[in-house]
């Protein structure tokens, strides 16, 4: 298989909830007004605790400095594996888990921490742009590995871009096991024409912007469900994740799923926030994915990660967690 | 004819061109989020100077006071000239025009203070609540005059609001005869089903809030256009005026104006901001159109006032008003 890295050099960021409505306007000139802007590489996630903001530098530019805006202090650079025909892979399951093992595995135990954004599309795996060398290194027995500049892939090598050397260790990792929440909502994972993203403005700018005024509050009293809505706009791709109340709001012509009326259930992972120099956080979760096959998307945030996996394996997946946190680390 | 005092109560409001920014949020909801707020009375008018808002209590509550805001100090009532069949009124022409001689000389001459708001319904007169009492017993001759009331038309006469005092003094008045400025550019004035209104929900948030951008500040170098555009949603109603190179921009499908590809030109009136307590702004200009049958949308803004006439009217009323100039108040 072929890995690729991506020509984005990105900024992860925070912006608190209150804070929401001092950047509508480059946001809304992110998502909609592509004209406006040389951003490439652009993502929104809600989740209760704040919005996460995960954009290239020329989208960077846009959002003022504020104190209600967060911004982790490293720039990351997108790693996406392409299947090149000749994949020996057996697996039938899509997302992290088909990278579990070749990627996750391999860079948690190198001590690189990942940030994990899967669209519709793909699954992008960020990783800090000063541990490149660990991860070419630790990948390119797996993986042919091409630089795109300009358009153009390059092939990369370790020599190439350092002497070589391992900077982060070679110790057996023993992660600690976050406790994981399983909220009840069931997500869709969607796409659109992006021709057709002016006709869901006002809708998507509604469920975005103003999803948090007493209205809503009051139609989703439960607390068993969780807000979680995410949407990105990268290299002309869209990618919608959004539970299946706030699917119901849009025209149901024109998103579109991979498979009609697929439903995904979420497993959140973190009681506390995780924070961005943790290693092995999502091998916690895909490892085990991975041993049963079962597809899952993984949307990193600022402050937790989310898993989502399809619905008829949710049982299964909790079974598994419960066990590894009656067995962690050792088993 | 018939005067209706609407049933709203509005507060005249600016918006700096840099704090536009700050105030995206509301103005979005405002505009394209009817679900989201009870406001039903609201107008947004960009001039080169800044943005006019006026809107009513409940709009107004979503606007957060800030260094970029200025509000004018009182509380405003729309009124509303209704012809009601048997009118014999021989005037072709429409707009300020119709009610110059019945009710914007009459009100200059009792030094009230008019807010013009010319849509492409209806010509909205905004007097301040504090002058209702001279502005009923002054029209109340003309007209029958009904106040609505939770949807109720109410006749009302002067002594049910006072007892019939004229604050004003009847002196006669000797207006300052204002500066006008011509401009190049031609506009529309425009409606929209509002059911429409989401299909241009990106282009018309691409020109009230990011036209300032250096993108089309390069598309537009010449001083001799002014940047003139006006939204209102008024009782679910939506006006529009904009030149011909905003209009360009939109669907031509969706928007529609009262007879195909009329064209207006613009006179502004004043060359210092006006305030809002100089009486007979309106008057100095709407006079002479009447004489001349001319028909005329005007829209004051916190700064200046602004007529637009037919283009093929525009040589007429340029010599008219230099006439003016010349002979002031004493002709």
């Amino acid at each position: 298989m072929d890995l690729h890295i991506l020509d984005h050099r990105l900024r992860v960021t925070s912006i608190s909830k209150n804070g929401l409505v001092h950047f509508t306007h480059p946001l809304i000139k992110l998502i909609f007004l592509r004209n406006r802007t040389r951003c490439k590489f652009f993502s929104l996630t809600e989740t209760p605790e704040n919005y996460t903001v995960v954009l290239d530098q020329e989208g960077f530019k846009e959002l003022q400095p504020s104190e209600h805006l967060k911004v982790e202090g490293s720039t990351w650079l997108p790693l996406n594996v392409v299947s090149n025909g000749n994949a020996s892979c057996s697996s039938q399951a899509v997302g992290v888990t088909k990278i579990a093992k070749s990627v996750i595995a391999p860079l948690a135990q190198q001590h690189v921490s990942v940030f994990m954004l899967s669209t519709y599309q793909t699954d992008f795996i960020l990783v800090r742009e000063s541990d490149l060398t660990v991860v070419i290194s630790t990948l390119e027995e797996e993986f042919s590995i091409f630089k795109e500049v300009g358009g153009e892939s390059v092939p990369v090598h370790s020599q190439d871009v350092s002497d070589g050397l391992q900077k982060n260790g070679r110790e057996a990792i023993q992660p600690t096991v976050h406790p994981v929440l399983i909220p009840q909502n069931q997500f869709c994972v969607m796409s659109l024409d992006p021709a057709t993203l002016p006709s869901i403005a006002t809708t998507l700018i509604d469920v975005l912007f103003y999803s948090n005024s007493p209205k809503e509050e009051e139609e989703s009293p439960s607390s068993q469900v969780i807000k979680f809505f995410s949407f990105s706009l990268i290299d002309g791709y869209i990618s919608l994740v959004m539970d299946a109340q706030a699917q119901r709001r849009f025209p149901a012509d024109l998103l579109f799923t991979s498979s009609s009326g697929e439903l995904w259930r979420m497993v959140r992972i973190g009681g506390q926030p995780l924070g961005f120099d943790e290693c092995g956080i999502v091998a916690q979760i895909s490892q085990p994915l991975a041993e049963s096959d079962i597809s899952a998307y993984y949307i990193s945030t600022f402050s937790f990660d989310h898993a989502l996996v399809p619905e008829e394996d949710i049982v299964s997946v909790t079974d598994m967690l419960q066990d590894q946190r009656k067995e962690p680390a050792s088993s």
